[in-house]
């Protein structure tokens, strides 16, 4: 029996083959899917077009936006070949697509020479301590910028 | 005494409100400085270019690695307005910064209406009972790319 599910993550470990044979960037290809039916690709970018953003799930979930003309993908669904790391599961959950399938994991990335799995083990370091650290600073007038927010009779939520 | 942290990060939440009063996006700014000079801002830009993955960290980032024609930003600091997010803060790691400083945090953030807690919240659950779940399929054949990545011999690492 044909598995759907697995043909269209078939498609995205090919986009993430190919994209290294065509030296474009790293192992990663990603699909958006809703209703059956591929709505963008995407594939990492980083090194090609100097954006360290450009993962194959960040790639697709914005091409995909600016198809279909919304900030979120409501009832869409992302195949991708890797595990997303940090940054691409938070794009995932900004974009609010139903679910991902993934066919790597973080560690076969480890094995790849990917960061992904160190990554997500600082997230559970306190921020002061990690490898990248984060400090606060001004923490009243931070909420400023929320202050506006809140009262602003203009805004579009997301 | 003049704390330049404070008068760059201050910067930040200047450009956190001001985005809000011109209705061109969340209330969220960045900067991200060099040697003492901010090379690159950033603003939400989520609603107003439809883009979910335009928050303030990553728009400074990919406008900052534009700007200097590299996929990384060694050396440099990050000043935003708000705690990262899950996704700017896998952003900041794969843009390899030095540090970074912020204002609110994601408590702040919730009582403005933003998800940034409960997406790390998330982080901590088995991935296939998420709000948004993960599930694998096709675990042998996920490690095609890092086969073809470790076996190429133009790949330029990141």
């Amino acid at each position: 029996m044909v598995n759907q599910r697995e043909i269209f993550l078939r498609q995205a470990i090919d986009l993430a083959v190919d994209n290294v044979r065509r030296g474009l960037g790293g192992p990663f290809g990603a699909l958006v899917v809703k209703g059956g039916e591929v709505i963008a690709t995407g594939t990492n970018q980083v090194t090609g077009s100097n954006d360290p953003t450009a993962h194959a799930e960040v790639v697709a979930i914005r091409a995909a936006c600016q198809k279909i003309g919304l900030f979120q993908l409501d009832g869409c669904e992302i195949y991708t070949s890797c595990e997303p790391c940090p940054m691409c599961l938070g794009a995932i959950y900004w974009a609010r697509v139903k679910a991902f399938y993934f066919a790597a994991n973080k560690d076969d990335a480890a094995r790849g020479q990917f960061d992904d799995s160190f990554i997500y083990s600082e997230l559970n370091k306190a921020i002061e301590g990690r490898t990248i650290p984060g400090y606060r600073l001004l923490a009243e007038e931070g909420f400023r910028p929320f202050d506006e927010w809140l009262k602003s009779q203009s805004k579009v939520p997301y």
